[in-house]
């Protein structure tokens, strides 16, 4: 039986960056990684493997970088965990030893078994695996009619790239009155529901699926609440990804009521020496601390590098509890990104916020070749002017811009702060300074918070 | 003879943004921007007028936003400020009188009247005016050969642009051994000199001028102190530019030694009642606290949002003082760009500082169509992992990554807080989440301040 320091089960973004982490920070640490294909995929890739990429080779992703620091990786699928004797066992019954364990077990897609027809022949998931994309990618070069079902991000993105060919039909069904509702506000997701429309993909909003029907175990078509039947020689369902923790919950680990790892700041598990991050982990609203489900690789890797560092005592706070939810995607040429909050949450916690919007260029002057819109939004607090969220569309800048944004929630900055925030600007590269989005909106909602206010200028 | 609340003398960036700020902020107030010309232009457009654009005009910048909000505006150059009545003179001998005045008069080029054939005909500088460069766009098209003195960012940008013409031989003369040393370290000016070069602009390093050479008061060559002789039809002095302050010494403001208005933090002259913003107002270095000569449009930008904020009583605090310099540029489809300190400062303040540099690509996989290189690279202090400064070359969204390390040197954030941070990723957009270049280039700036201390791992 071979005996390691630390061994990690997943070899997704989460798993990787883990093992990377680790193996520099600790570099005498003996690190083994367990995964379950030979090849992994670079999950947010996945959409581009049909068409951008025509490839999915192009969209791999190795444990190259992690082997040549020293650490060992093997293909077997988990099937055990012997918390007592500290082990895992494998489906071929290899065993390895560890003293430390991190699951980054990753998730799965959401399978609507009460749904008729969900496993019939051509009805596909967005799996995050090389092989069942590997398969899927050859499976839909014949299709004619794709049916979509779920207008998130995934069902969204893959349509987008599905659509770009000419002898294909797309079309989405989304239970929401928006595509993308979950991440962006009402004026985002309606932006994105018309660019996907203009991209060829048919939409079929505010509508539901109630079944999926059948001739000889194939799909031909998608009957919806509204009566309309959909023909289709493929169905890919795109609803939503839980948390992959069979194997946690045999091992006991407590679970949330999403059926996700709860874990501290630092990503230890209910075990003593078990860990767990990314996907397969508790996810908690940065705003309310209440449970959420977000999964980002983004801040799935996030979660790896404060594991990673910390595995053997605490280097770097984790002073930042909870995910601030930077998502950013493109469809059809416009780039879309958001972060933190925005009007959909104000619900949830009777939050009160105001929102303020900048429509700009990203390059200038605005007459060069090249130059996109760009609009930036802010949400923020009319309290004590503290950005809550943001979102950003128009050129590609956006999904940097969004980031700048991200930082600013996470150190908790004010619109006060970003007024006297000093940037550089380039004609080729970014708005004049005269007009720097983020700037101009934090401008924007100081205005409305003022004017709320008894004014007192003299 | 009219009589305004806020008179501003200017209309670059600096002033109007400053008007723009006071106008919203105090709309009861009334303002009056004092201008020497009709038309102004966006000072960073400038060289792309040559080729990029083909026109002046596609870069020119008006009062339009200022007016639109009730602002007014008078073509005149003042000559005379009256501190004891509170009013200023034009040159027609028109009179107006202020409560509060605002210099944002910015900077002229430096003409080095040392210099033999300085005043030449046929030998330009880059003029922040609409009519010169208006001129100058026409007294170009039919020279062939251009001689540009200075290889700081507007004579490279300017040199590779004319460069573009297949019938233009266009060539720069640098006394440092590398364009662009004033504001990159010795690696990134060594590349932007390289890319430089490669955009068929013939470069003179570690070289400089000793005469130019007229025939009949008309430029034919440059002489050099190589001894070699560069045959002219035009020579653009581009050598720096010195704050524009005739008027504020003759008006007895504090000057500083760089003849530069002496100011505090919210802008405040050493008269009452009298303001500076801008190029023409004293900068100092964000790190020393020491005078520089930093002149950039977004500085400028930044300084008039405070000093708009803050004209009738502090709404904003200035608790950053100094300037980062943020610079960006891109030559030949290489976007660079820098903000904070880098190498090149160590020897000015005993600098101790590492520098940690990463390099991957701006999408994901790095196999999508469009991907270029990208480069981050810190400087990091290594007592406590302090962000001072920062570098990023490659696709155009080094011009938007800078800027959020800007923001991090600008909150004193450190590698171990940027080790935590949350961003967005995705594949069209930007690097993989496992290997942003900011994060990626703390891990190694970490590293290496680990390496220099005990290993405390168990």
């Amino acid at each position: 039986m071979k005996e390691f320091d630390v061994i990690i089960i997943g070899a997704g973004p989460a798993g990787i960056v883990t093992a990377v982490t680790v193996k520099k920070q600790y570099p005498s640490k003996t690190v083994l990684i367990l995964k379950e294909e030979e090849k992994g995929l670079i999950p947010c890739g996945i959409p581009y493997v049909f068409h951008d990429l025509d490839s999915v080779d192009k969209d791999s992703m190795g444990v190259k970088s992690f082997i040549d620091l020293g650490g060992e990786a093997v293909t077997e699928k988990v099937v055990e965990i012997d918390k007592e004797k500290k082990l895992v066992i494998t489906v071929s019954g290899s065993e390895f030893s560890y003293k430390k364990l991190i699951l980054a077990t990753g998730s799965v897609p959401f399978v609507p078994k009460f749904l008729p027809g969900y496993n019939l022949k051509n009805v596909f998931y967005i799996k995050k695996s090389y092989n069942y994309i590997n398969n899927l990618f050859g499976e839909l070069k014949d299709k004619k009619n794709i049916v979509i079902i779920g207008g998130g991000f995934i069902g969204a993105e893959v349509a987008e790239q599905l659509a770009k060919f000419n002898d294909k039909s797309v079309s989405i069904v989304e239970k929401e009155d928006l595509c993308f509702s979950k991440a962006f506000s009402s004026e985002l997701s309606k932006i994105a529901t018309e660019k996907l429309k203009k991209a060829n993909v048919t939409i079929h909003t505010s509508t539901s699926v109630q079944e999926i029907i059948g001739e000889n175990g194939n799909v031909v078509s998608v009957k919806l609440n509204t009566g309309k039947e959909l023909r289709a020689d493929a169905v890919i369902l795109a609803i939503g990804y839980l948390p992959n923790t069979t194997l946690a919950e045999k091992t006991g680990l407590g679970l949330n009521e999403y059926k996700a790892i709860i874990v501290d700041n630092f990503g230890h598990t209910s075990a003593k020496h078990i860990f767990a991050v990314g996907d397969c982990s508790e996810t908690l609203d940065f705003l309310t601390g209440r449970k959420d489900r977000i999964m980002l690789a983004s801040t799935a890797t996030s979660e790896a590098r404060i594991l990673g560092y910390n595995l053997y005592g605490i280097r770097i706070r984790n002073n930042f509890t909870g995910t601030i939810a930077v998502f950013s995607t493109e469809i059809n040429g416009l780039a879309m990104a958001s972060a933190g909050v925005n009007d959909n949450d104000i619900p949830l916690i009777n939050l009160e916020i105001i929102s303020a919007k900048y429509t700009g260029v990203d390059r200038h002057p605005g007459t060069l070749p090249g130059t996109s819109p760009l609009t930036v939004k802010l949400y923020v607090s009319p309290s004590d002017g503290s950005i809550l969220g943001g979102e950003v569309w128009g050129g590609k800048s956006a999904g940097e811009i969004i980031n700048t944004i991200a930082l600013a929630i996470q150190e908790k900055l004010s619109v006060y702060t970003v007024l006297s925030y000093q940037i550089g600007t380039h004609p080729l590269l970014t708005s004049a300074p005269t007009m720097p989005g983020f700037i101009k909106a934090a401008e924007i909602a100081l205005s409305k918070i003022n004017n709320t206010k008894t004014n007192h200028n003299t």
